[in-house]
């Protein structure tokens, strides 16, 4: 039998804090006027009421949590938190559907960013907060599951990350809530900084509010239905390049280097390949946009920023890129499979899984040229298990094999196969907008079918959660106890 | 330094095999008074003449190949092989500028079956025999290399075969010159069978020498622009699914059954597998062709011959496939993938693949779930050695690399999403047509620009060396004695 109450305490707590949250856009809209401050405190009681209700009946739990019950509870935090943090968007002034609110909320949560709402720039002001918010919770909470819970479950490679955050031999930090508690203020002091600079290069305290913590959190979310495509300053979108990079590196290693170990940033090899990757694909895209018909109106600051937008999985835009060309189309759908660093609140398949394929693809080179020799992988200059490269390599297949099938469920919803892909990718991904006038950076996913978003919105789950989490709950082993 | 004569003396033997089966079209085209037969004969003079050069250049060869030889002599052999073969078509009436001609070679010893020849109704016949004997040439030397060759260098997890071809301990028949005797055996007989049915069910005796000879190699070349859509027969259609799923299993186990093993058939799990996903994709497509404006014209037949037209990778067609509509792309793109048994003709990643897949994939869960726990994967109920699931998984990912790749360059070239995916996957896959209105069904690949056609060529024959005996030449350590 699965032991509930440790479950049910750790959403209690969850959903108290959700419902608390939901009290800053009410302030907001309470303070400018707007009548929608009303959908967030009614929306507030049932959240309240269901977490204390669980919080309370699970009381006397066992601490100690067992793998089963690690599992459930956290793919029912995510999924109990945005069934409530939906309710503001349905009793809004938006008045929107119950399906579409969820999409939004999904999407927000797990730093997407693909929207469903057009008119942003003459949308309630506790909405757009309400957006932000959710985006910058999802990221911590994101930040939070994959050092501390991910490893620990050893899901789909992440045991390589392990030692690295409870690292007692280096006593860096050896308890679980020191550990949150830097990285709560590292989180916070990089939101401020973004906020700050943001408000420096020309937008408003509240754009600078929003942007930063979506900024921050990879998510993308805007107040402007142009994305930052809206202010056309090259301060903003270097200022944006710049924090959603730092949003996709592995927070580890700001807690080192708070701690001191400079260097931490500089030897790891993930975030080396990362910038390399950057580069890369920054070059791509530049040609891509050259040879399109739109190219050169901002040359490489728009290659750039969208490149770094999509790869840090945020999901901004400042140009319709998917009209740069047929070469365009098919780089940014490479791109949007890569993602940023594990560890961070950045999406996709992430860095060290490509580099841990590299290793298997290398070694196996190897061993077909030198059927006796003994050729052992390395990760950041130790060797790498078997079991983690095993992990890894399904993870890669069942996050293209996943695609694949939702791509086609799409499909059977009428889209085209341009339109379906993209969206699946970019669900999956996290990124946000997809490519094609529907889903691309200039559309919305409000035109599609309510069966496309709710298959989005558990696209969206299940990448986030790194698949493995999600799945392995629909096992029967996991129920035959 | 790599012994260069073991390479020169097979490549040799291969070049003169290749200039005689040359005089075989020439005598047809003499025979039916077409000018064309001296453009075989006059081929024929400089492959003789450099196939005997380098036999004899390599007299006294030690017979042992060592790891790269080997390598180097499969590569080699089909390169070189195609080099020769392509004359035929540049000094044909047909007047192919050499792109065009090795495209159309190396698609045929592939046996993929993408074609730049359009106006094959009114072709000379000795080209349609030529194009027709590359691919059934082509069919005997996959299946060759996939039993005696990559098994024993371990290519792409193909190690797993190798007790299977050799299996001295159930004593099948331990000499590989005695394997390749009844293979061919086997493979004459399958494609006299499958002629004479041909012929009984309505084609002319040349129609069905070549179609017998294509369909038994998976490869597709057909001697009508409609493809066998040309005869519209029921009949016809049901002798080429049968035969295309005998070219698609492993040949090993005809020969076991012929040495009186039946049940080696029946008993295969990959067989077995083989056969539940040609019936959930021919359900698919079903789906997808109800879903179609051009729907139910031939319903179910028109559903099954197609997908198992695809999935055996010999790509023939009776319907415009592509145009069913959005869900038809995403399934048959997704079909294209798939491919056949190893040990076959047939191309794709090839069902054992997914079988081992699977098979890491729940270990990864079970895992998961149960971390001190021990499992074994297994394979056709023997255990799975894990530098056999490495070897798979990196053979996927860098099958799907090598697609994204090829279709980002096919993308640079200029071609819209649809035609790049679906050319770069056809190819590398060795199905033959792709989607859309140039490479689909109903087009040809000869719009293309050279570039892509070159591109093309070598997916073909990456596809076909399942990928790493080609990309190991390409590695520093290759050369480096």
């Amino acid at each position: 039998m699965l032991e509930f109450r440790p479950i049910g305490l750790v959403n209690g707590i969850l959903l108290a804090t959700l419902a608390t949250s939901m009290m800053l856009p009410a302030v907001v809209d309470l303070a400018l006027g707007n009548p929608d401050w009303i959908a967030f405190v009614i929306a507030a009681v049932p959240t309240y009421f269901v977490g204390f209700a669980m919080a309370l009946a699970s009381r006397g739990a066992d601490r100690r949590l067992g793998v089963r019950e690690a599992f459930m509870m956290t793919t029912l935090a995510w999924v109990l938190v945005a069934l409530f943090a939906a309710l503001p968007f349905v009793w809004s002034e938006l008045d929107l559907s119950y399906t579409d609110a969820f999409f939004e909320t999904i999407s927000g949560l797990t730093t997407t960013g693909s929207t469903v709402i057009s008119g942003l720039d003459h949308a309630p002001p506790g909405i757009l907060l309400w957006r932000g918010l959710l985006q910058w919770l999802g990221g911590i909470g994101i930040i939070a599951m994959a050092i501390a819970v991910l490893p620990i479950l050893r899901v789909a490679g992440m045991q390589l990350f392990r030692a690295e955050a409870f690292d007692t031999s280096e006593k860096i930090l050896p308890r679980a809530t020191q550990i949150a508690g830097s990285l709560t203020g590292i989180y916070i002091l990089f939101t401020l900084v973004c906020g700050i600079a943001y408000h420096l290069a020309g937008m408003s305290v509240f754009d600078a509010t929003i942007h930063s913590m979506t900024t921050i959190a990879t998510g993308g979310f805007s107040s402007h239905d142009a994305s930052m495509g809206y202010f056309d300053s090259a301060a903003i979108e270097t200022i944006a390049i710049v924090f959603m990079i730092i949003g996709s590196l592995p927070f580890i290693l700001y807690i080192k280097a708070a701690q001191g170990r400079l260097d931490a940033l500089a030897t790891d090899s993930q975030v080396r390949m990362f910038f390399i990757f950057v580069a890369a694909f920054s070059g791509l895209a530049l040609i891509a946009q050259q040879q399109g018909e739109y190219g050169d109106v901002h040359g490489l600051r728009e290659a750039v920023f969208n490149t770094v937008s999509i790869i840090t999985t945020t999901g901004y835009a400042t140009a319709q890129y998917d009209l740069w060309g047929p070469f365009s189309i098919a780089v940014l759908l490479c791109l949007m499979f890569v993602g940023g660093c594990t560890g961070s609140t950045a999406g996709g398949i992430k860095v060290f899984r490509f580099q841990v394929l590299y290793q298997n693809i290398s070694q196996h080179l190897k061993r077909v040229l030198h059927p006796h020799g003994v050729f052992v992988n390395l990760f950041n200059g130790k060797p790498l298990p078997d079991s983690v490269s095993g992990a890894v390599l399904s993870f890669f297949f069942l996050y293209l094999l996943t695609t694949g099938v939702i791509t086609i469920l799409l499909g059977f919803e009428g889209l085209d196969i341009v339109t379906a892909l993209s969206a699946a990718a970019t669900a999956i991904s996290n990124v946000g907008p997809g490519l094609g006038p529907i889903v691309g950076p200039a559309g919305t996913f409000a035109p599609l079918s309510d069966g496309a978003k709710w298959t989005l919105s558990f696209a969206m789950l299940l990448g986030r959660l790194e698949l493995f989490t999600v799945l392995v709950l629909l096992t029967p082993r996991f129920w035959r106890y």
